[in-house]
């Protein structure tokens, strides 16, 4: 499972001797500990040595002490300095504020302070519609996090949030043109968190919840959108609802199933979770037992909290009982949303025929996704380094961005529906295959096609 | 008092004869309506008309009116449009939230954002410094406003407030490289404003507090500088002592007197009055005399409110009683912090012999400086069209800038002592005179000076 990675990447600098196949010694030393030379750039050169830079990415912190270790034991070589590319990268942050107006001199200043300003306060105080025309609250979003379950690190707190919520906002701005902004709250109290958002919210035209622990992110969910006249999204629901049914519609065009037919097994059942099932019943699937670490869960379950309660009333029709392998014979498809290496190929194999496999744990998915390839014709992860990864890149940018063309401020299943449909659709039939059933996160087209989509359905809902 | 502004510059499109001096028309048409053209472009030309925008600076909207009809009352001529370019710069806001990291490939992404970033937030919830290193914090500042009381328009609340906010942000930026993000609060309550800020704390390096009502201000400061280890600046209070102290101290050398001999009436005692009243303490002062709506505040008075029994407590030791301009008489300095047209040239004359006025309300100054430039030696408006523009914008970027740089966070009378001491030294000796006291706004050397006097001394303040 642990392949060299680019967010592992560094780079060495290092002596080394002028002779001629100095340089490919060095390829070969990172080679044999198990990483490949991603560049080599000759930063000083003298007449009998060289120094240089060379970059390669590691496994972790120890492969890339080995990597090292092995290139200072050649001879003639010394290792200066070990950068980590990836620590190099943040350094400073990875967002800034730019003014979108000159201030170059005197009138610029009159018409963007004061005295010019004024008026244009004014016209907001007179009419606060126009706050959506004349600040930057027309394309402005805010990333509300407490902190309290970053990625699959936990409860790490709002400050150590803050590099996930700055990459956040800059992919918002890179692939949809969204200005997004980190809130990073240093408190996990429900109500404070609603206080505080509802507080804020004059500056944004959106807010995405992210990496809020469940059932807490419901709570706080429901209630903003019931009290703010602005879209509320919670990415790690509604984003990974939208790319698994994109990815499922998909899959099931190339088995050749329908959804209202197949057998779901899911396995999480936090905030993802919840939210894939609603949006795949709203989509007309029908046979979904969802498991948690306790097996199946189901509604002769006594003492369930109330979020597994909702749950249990609306799936396992059948009321199974057993582990989640147990669950898994005979099932069409497996969507993982929990935790790592739950089970095997084998386990894989007792599905049903042209299974598909979505195993979206991240990094260390439920099945090894080379082993379930073996027996499952449809196979995705949150990987990057594997074919089909499921990543909500694919939906958040131009959903919100959708959304603020609109002017609109209910999210509706149908308008996740529609975002899965573009994503889906943006794989031309010609392309689509096992091995590519969701667009690649660089493909340029599909956040203006989600936009479009929500632009188009959020306009006819709110009208 | 009544000047045409860059603050209110229209452009006109209108059509007009092709015909030899039909420009010249058009101008003269301004120049008799009372202003005079600041452009004129051709947007389109035929063998028998001109397209033309013609761009001027209005007094107000009946002015534009004005100006507008004159135009379209010429023969042959026909405005099409009038566009009001405030408003025009304003659309859509005046910030965007920018990438500094390249999103364009694969390794890009794992670096930026998930898998990589995850050793990032780990390293951070290892050492919490590190946030400081390895985020925006470093260098990003709040711009907290509640909109109760902005520029001279009052309680017009956070949505209303948000463009004097951006504009605020985009001065960091501009003048001092500083990232500013603006907070308006939809809450006017001061324990709830402490407790959001608080909590939005963890992005950011410091609080720019602006235009809060006092005596709220007061609270909300002393309890977030207490409370919060990063710097908190109230705008209103700080920059503003800040700007007068460094432009009474040139004023004070332009007339060859001294700050603890001279006699000085300050009007207005709210966030400014009361700040400027410590800062010029802080640098020696000793003869003050505090005037609110009632006249001079004394220790004698009975049932002050807290605020001005902490004025009365601290100046006017001879408990002078009386109005304002009974207080101007034999006064050396007057600072005006306050409203409009308090008094004219006449009570200026009752003035000590070479006096200093800074008449600061804005728009409109508690003098007009034309007037009390015939009885004063140096006159002083917060406005940008007469000489002496004291503006807070010489000294809140280059102040965060050097408290960011060093990390710091107490805000000492020292630090703002020294801030006004950089903006002071920044005009060269063989350019003080009276009509030059403070350098322009867009002097590229005085943020440089600040932080440099700022950095120097915060860090040995928090060594």
């Amino acid at each position: 499972m642990v392949t060299p990675s680019p967010g592992y990447a560094i780079t060495v600098r290092l002596d080394a001797p002028a002779a001629a196949g100095s340089t490919g010694r060095l390829v070969a030393a990172v080679s044999e500990a198990g990483a490949s030379v991603t560049a080599l750039d000759i930063a000083e050169s003298h007449t009998d040595r060289l120094v240089v830079d060379l970059s390669c990415d590691a496994v972790d912190a120890n492969h890339a002490n080995l990597i090292t270790a092995a290139l200072d034991a050649l001879e003639g070589v010394h290792v200066r300095k070990v950068s980590d590319r990836t620590f190099l990268m943040h350094l400073g942050g990875k967002l800034e504020v730019v003014p979108k107006v000159p201030l170059k001199h005197r009138d610029d200043l009159s018409r963007a302070y004061t005295p010019g300003v004024a008026r244009v306060c004014l016209a907001i105080a007179a009419n606060p519609d126009d706050a959506r025309r004349l600040t930057i609250k027309r394309n402005t979003v805010a990333v509300v996090t407490d902190g309290s379950a970053v990625l699959g690190l936990g409860n790490i707190g709002p400050a150590a949030a803050l590099p996930v919520m700055e990459g956040k906002a800059a992919l918002f701005k890179q692939f949809a043109g969204v200005d997004a902004w980190p809130v990073c709250l240093d408190t996990q109290d429900t109500e404070e968190i609603i206080k505080i958002v509802k507080a804020i919210a004059p500056v944004y035209g959106g807010v995405n919840l992210e990496d809020i622990a469940a059932p807490r992110c419901f709570e706080i969910e429901t209630r903003l959108r019931a009290e703010l006249d602005i879209p509320v999204f919670h990415d790690d629901q509604h984003g990974t609802a939208i790319v698994v049914l994109a990815a499922l519609t998909n899959a099931l065009r190339v088995v050749g199933k329908r959804l209202p037919d197949v057998r779901i097994v899911i396995s999480g059942a936090g905030a993802a979770g919840h939210a894939i099932i609603t949006l795949l019943q709203a989509e007309g699937a029908r046979h979904i037992v969802a498991c948690d670490r306790n097996g199946a869960i189901h509604r002769g379950k006594p003492d369930l909290p109330e979020a597994k309660r909702w749950i249990a009333e609306r799936t396992n029709e059948d009321r199974f009982e057993g582990t989640l392998v147990d669950a898994l014979a005979g099932a069409d498809v497996f969507i993982g949303v929990s935790g790592p290496n739950l089970f095997t190929g084998k386990e894989v194999a007792t599905m049903a025929e042209d299974a598909i496999v979505f195993a979206l744990s991240n990094p260390d998915p439920e099945v090894d996704p080379g082993e379930a390839a073996q027996y499952a014709t449809v196979v995705a992860t949150g990987r990057s380094d594997y074919p089909n990864q499921i990543n909500n890149v694919l939906a958040f940018p131009g959903f919100f961005r959708g959304m603020l063309d609109a002017g609109a401020h209910r999210i509706t299943q149908e308008l996740m529906v529609a975002a899965a449909r573009a994503i889906a659709d943006a794989v031309e039939p010609s392309a689509l295959n096992a091995s590519y059933i969701v667009p690649s996160v660089f493909d340029p087209n599909v956040a203006g096609a989600v936009a479009a989509a929500v632009r188009q359905g959020a306009t006819a809902g709110d009208a």
